[in-house]
């Protein structure tokens, strides 16, 4: 899948002596190849005794915390280090397309779409939300001696870092269980897509910071945040419209064809990433939309066998970048230095990431509410689930990484440290916890809540009943709500009438088969490392 | 698939820019990719008109020909051109190990077994001739001032690097037309084994180079050979044992664990990789008879959907990578600074390495016969054709690279340049011709061998009929031939009575499943890049 070398600099010379660096490059690779395997058997063993305290990415990550502190200790040569080190280059264009392009492929659209209002409340508003009181608060913290103090704009660069979400133990744990529809919907499109407006802050704000000099105004902000924002959905879902077209006209769903129609079909998704960074774009965002786009009609005009392909084949390469990732991560924590002197700012950090996802998950179900019908209002105990599963991983730990670089005067090591701490605390408290944290909250089992399962069936007409008998009833928010929800009804109208038919060999009229919450190990709904 | 970072130098910072490192990393790629997508669109185009003029191999040759031609004359910038070079870490890494490890997976055990002795003398005995002799007449060449002179030791690197042949586009129209099942498994075996011979050759030589002070005795050379090569083949076949016995005691073969079985299953290859390379092995020869053995053994411990599974992972990954090279190749002739003041050695290595393998195919073709019982024996239009499928590729690209490090003054220079234009020659005048040349040795067509095709049935007890009725009427030579197929027939009784039961859960009688000549596109028989 690697496509170009990643030795970018000029200045190193390899030529020195090949054979000797590869040969470290050997070793290094093949403990980490150990590490996989081992964290896939520990998971495996762990999950065939239902032992929920640890689940697979935990696991990943302490073993990779005790490699590296063995390494650390040990004196490890240097060149076969080097092979271990996290590299954001790296990170961001082999291990992180994979993971996200799976976690919008692996969206099943009726659930998804069924929630659709309710997602993107949770995922743009919400996350606006979350990252201003983190922000808001680290500012205040800071202003009151409580905590490291930070300029603001630096504030909601780390507000907006910490609020991308990682469900991916979560869900796993949820799966093995069984839990409601619509939570398990909520959850999952929820923390697919506040990574996009996680990192989409992130960079507007680190723009912000690096103008401030020319002062830029309020306004500009915004119009940066559409671009990165807008503009990577726009590329992703045109690169997905694209390769619908070609799949649909080219007639490579012939029997002997599948080898070609699956090569092409794995490089739309990596192409559209590419395109998106070589724009100066979001890549991450691109490939999210591709893969929400490529599963919807890109898939359905591949042959039978080309689609059971691709869907294992994605989900392969997805679970061994996800493991790796954790793996990573815990080496990478274990080795990099770290600036301890401020236990009070991760201290802090963490409390206020609680307080902001409140925030977040409390105002937005409120809202939320306020538009849908009685029998389909989000339950108390959803919203809590909801606020409980907001746990940190590889995507705040990417942007922290990076703020290392974006910021000075150790201000970014101080946010990597807290950043990093989060993530360990979050994976192994929240990741252990979840099962017992589903059952406190009587959320496990698939059949006990049947009214909002109803709701999939009363919903497949994709127009959401009972509006205009409520309309006058209703406040001013209320009617807006509404409108806002008839909107997103109208795209599933639309979605129906004009773009599957014209992207996709069939209809629109019949269901999708999907299974929404398949039985594997590792089930076809994921979340991203 | 891409396991860690390719920065190896501590020296190079990318701290810098990152933000611009990953813009022009991004275009880079991209460009990449849409260069993948041309190959394999006009790949499929010509083949669907027939033309087999232009095979797909000298398609991506050129594609990366012209686009780095273009990307020559304009004025790219530096960083994006970077991302195109072609480096020996990537390649080595990450490029190589799928379409070798294919390359084994893909040997179909049958006609292979069955044609063990044969394959194994073109291979091992023959390739260290075609070497020799090429090494020889370069260095008597330079000596009579017909071309550059090197040194006798680099003349015997530059005969190992160029005797490693490519199948790859042959075998593609040899699937097309279909061809003999004898020939196929001949052309395939040999120059699947061929590249372990000339890898090991070319590190024993340049071993004897860099020792050459401290007067290395010829003992110690055949030592150093068969440190590389026994060494890296036992690594192979260890791993290879390992993942058998794991998958037939681990019980992963149920229904719900087949992402965790392929997940396992694909990172045995890369495991015995790179243990070779950690050990300073060749991780090329061991990852060969790791594909092998995992085939043979391993497979059939798979589930069912896992076996379809990974036939068609494989497939893809090998596909795309082998296409990659062909672009990437043609890419960095384009790009790199070749010094074309040696016309003559360029012309006169032709010619020698014709000689040479003639030499290898004809005597080696000889000794087969005369240990094969008369209706069996090699008929000397297959000789023919077996001579005329040695293109060279990727392999001999890539230790000519290695080269340029390897040897110092130019020389290493002027071995690339020739290796560099031998490779275009042979990928474009060979492969265009190949059609034609099948036609004219009338061996096109499946049916029209039926003795040898018959051959297989009478092989199915895995003991070659007609061995003691024939000992006493030969010579000493011959003699020595049958016992050494003896040996060959002795080890296909071990394999079924005690390697089949030990490492399967089969008990060794049921066939092999395998359609020896797919009609997929690019079969599963393949060749590498």
């Amino acid at each position: 899948m690697a496509m170009a070398d990643m030795q970018i600099s000029p200045t190193d010379d390899p030529r020195g002596s090949p054979g000797k660096e590869q040969q470290a490059a050997g070793v290094g690779i093949l403990l980490q190849i150990m590490m996989l395997v081992l964290s896939f058997v520990l998971g495996h063993v762990l999950r065939r005794h239902k032992f929920y305290y640890l689940p697979e990415a935990s696991a990943s990550l302490l073993i990779g915390l005790i490699v590296g502190a063995l390494a650390n200790i040990s004196n490890t040569e240097t060149n076969i280090r080097t092979w271990f080190n996290f590299h954001e280059e790296f990170f961001f264009l082999f291990l992180l397309p994979p993971i996200i392009f799976q976690s919008g492929f692996s969206l099943s659209p009726k659930p998804f779409f069924s929630n659709f209002g309710a997602i993107v409340t949770f995922a743009i508003f919400g996350t606006f939300i979350a990252s201003m009181v983190t922000g808001i608060l680290v500012y205040l913290g800071g202003f009151m001696y409580l905590m490291y103090r930070l300029p603001f704009v630096e504030c909601l660069m780390f507000g907006a870092l910490i609020s991308a979400t990682d469900p991916v133990t979560v869900l796993s744990i949820f799966q093995e269980l069984g839990t409601d529809m619509n939570l398990y919907a909520l959850v999952f499109g929820e923390s697919v897509l506040n990574d996009a407006m996680a990192i989409s802050l992130y960079r507007t704000m680190s723009l912000v910071r690096s103008h401030a000099s020319s002062g830029e105004n309020f306004f500009m902000v915004i119009v940066r945040f559409l671009e990165t924002f807008v503009g990577s959905m726009s590329a992703g879902v045109g690169v997905g419209f694209i390769s619908a077209l070609l799949f649909k006209y080219a007639g490579l769903d012939i029997d002997n064809l599948q080898n070609l129609e699956c090569c092409l079909f794995v490089l739309f998704p990596y192409f559209s990433y590419m395109l998106a960074e070589g724009l100066g774009l979001s890549g991450i965002v691109s490939i999210l939309f591709t893969g929400i786009v490529m599963k919807r009609y890109t898939f359905s005009n591949l042959s039978e066998k080309s689609q059971q392909f691709v869907q294992a084949f994605f989900h392969l390469i997805s679970s061994l970048a996800e493991t790796f990732v954790f793996i990573y991560m815990g080496f990478d924590i274990a080795m990099e230095k770290h600036s301890w002197s401020h236990v009070g700012f991760i201290f802090f950090s963490i409390l206020f990431i609680g307080v902001a996802r409140a925030a977040n998950v409390f105002s937005c179900g409120y809202l939320v509410n306020l538009a849908r019908p009685a029998h389909r209002k989000i339950p108390l105990q959803h919203q809590k689930a909801l606020w409980y599963s907001g746990l940190r991983g590889a995507m705040a730990f990417a942007l922290a990484l990076q703020s290392v670089h974006d910021l000075p005067e150790g201000h970014g090591q101080t946010i990597f440290t807290a950043t990093t701490a989060i993530v360990v605390l979050t994976v192994l408290l929240i990741g252990g916890s979840t099962g017992t944290m589903l059952e406190a909250l009587q959320v496990v089992g698939d059949d006990h809540e049947t009214p909002l399962a109803e709701n999939f069936d009363g919903n497949n007409g994709y127009i959401a009943p009972s509006y205009d008998e409520e309309a006058s009833s209703g406040n001013r928010l209320k009617m807006k709500l509404k409108e806002f929800r008839r909107s997103a009804a109208s795209f599933t109208a639309i979605d129906k009438n004009y773009l599957t038919p014209f992207f996709t060999s069939h209809n629109g009229d019949e269901d999708e088969e999907d299974d929404p919450m398949p039985s594997s190990r590792r089930g076809t709904f994921r979340g991203r490392g």
